[in-house]
């Protein structure tokens, strides 16, 4: 999927809603258990309830290893189902990965290639080598770690280097690497101030945006630092949406908490 | 497996070779093709070939995950053969994880319960809660990427804060992290002279140390720098060694050149 076509489906959803598909089976409606895959008949009925209300949808590939083969078949049929009934819909394989040159392109090759998603999130630890392979791939979004939204990003992320902050060297580094346009970022919602700093940087590019919900970020200022003049955004929200009920109306319950991020997006699209 | 039990076995079979399990399948013996499971019939002669002169094997994740679910079968079947047959082997799951927190819990579940790893390597870029949860595992350990062999290591991981390097505030931040004793670091051979100064932060953690070989590391300045009473190292190959022979030989030929190591090793270890 291109940028343009994304951006053209936040126009026509009114919503720059990622949907996180962190699906652990200790938090599922226990009457799924039942079923013979579990995992993918409770993303199934999540996305048949909220692909109107969202753009994308986020697994993060270690709710499904944790299961073995058996999570890998799911997070494939999970793919496949999405790619088949919703390809107007931005997926992104939540995976960190990273590593030396032809190790990267093996994991380009998993991602954009056998499981067809649009966009990998990936770690920059390893610099400019562990990254490129990944940008390689037309039409394919690679999603560099920046900003995260947790408390361990204080530990190296936010550290000065020749009086600028880690990620902010990420930020720029990246920027001269080959088919930088394919480049995303991950930012945290719980980081909100500093998306002033980093529109400075990258004023265009697209920002995953976890941490709005369960983790106590905030939409509206997110929005209000973040934003551009063509969105510019992904909000995720995983916890918040898919376990808002573990009853027989599950899905209708996170179509509920899916549709109240979506208008409240709607209004701030339409304020603009 | 304790980390007395690994040094036992360096010292049985006088190596501290692990062998890099990184299988492509337009590199190995074509005869393999018409096989069900080519990757796990390599991967079994391979081990079946080297197993006494090595202490570890390391599959590297990205190179089942390109083979979508068969890949990831494949990895399963290598594990289990490896615990089954050879169980004094330290296994090592090259994966370069990291994510918050439940996340990270999710993938130490993935490779130290569901795949029976002893170790993993992860990425160090989100902090001290993204590693402390696979450092809670008993007997466990978790390889963190300290500086890597690539080109791209330079990029940010020897950049200096406050006077020192990235990679140092990443081994000195770690030691304060809740069970750091099941802490060890990947520390690139081509990047030998670095190990004077990294000893001194991190006297006597094992290192894992990638780029001998294929990437021009050497083995002698990594032991001149890097190694310990303990001896401390974990030298891989992949490469040099699995893809010896292209010929119904090649397992034969991998013995030859893991040899060539080892006995290498075993001069290194009588004259200490």
């Amino acid at each position: 999927m291109t940028t343009e076509q994304l951006i053209e489906q936040i126009k026509i959803k009114k919503s720059f809603l990622a949907i996180g598909l962190d699906v652990d089976l200790s938090k599922i409606p226990p009457h799924l258990l039942d079923t013979e895959d579990p995992i993918f008949e409770f993303n199934k009925a999540i996305i048949d309830a909220t692909h109107h209300l969202c753009v994308a949808y986020k697994p993060n590939t270690a709710f499904y290893e944790a299961y073995g083969l058996k999570g890998w078949k799911a997070l494939e049929k999970t793919i496949n189902y999405l790619n088949e009934n919703y390809p107007e819909i931005f997926t992104i394989a939540d995976a960190k990965r990273g590593d030396i040159g032809n190790t990267s392109t093996m994991y380009a090759k998993a991602f954009f290639e056998d499981l067809a998603f649009d966009s990998v999130t990936v770690a920059p630890y390893m610099g400019k080598d562990s990254v490129e392979p990944f940008l390689a791939f037309k039409d394919k979004h690679t999603i560099v770690l920046a900003l995260t939204s947790n408390q361990g990003a204080f530990d190296f992320q936010t550290k000065l280097v020749d009086g600028k902050e880690v990620y902010k060297q990420v930020l720029e580094t990246s920027k001269t690497w080959e088919n930088s346009e394919n480049l995303m970022y991950v930012v945290g919602a719980t980081k909100a101030e500093y998306l002033t700093d980093i529109r400075k940087i990258i004023p265009e590019s697209f920002l995953l945006v976890p941490g709005v919900g369960a983790q106590g970020g905030s939409l509206q200022e997110v929005c209000k630092y973040g934003m551009t003049q063509n969105v510019g955004l992904l909000i995720n929200s995983s916890r918040g949406i898919i376990y808002a009920s573990q009853g027989k109306d599950f899905a209708e319950a996170a179509a509920v908490k899916a549709k109240t991020l979506q208008q409240d997006m709607a209004s701030i699209l339409n304020a603009q």
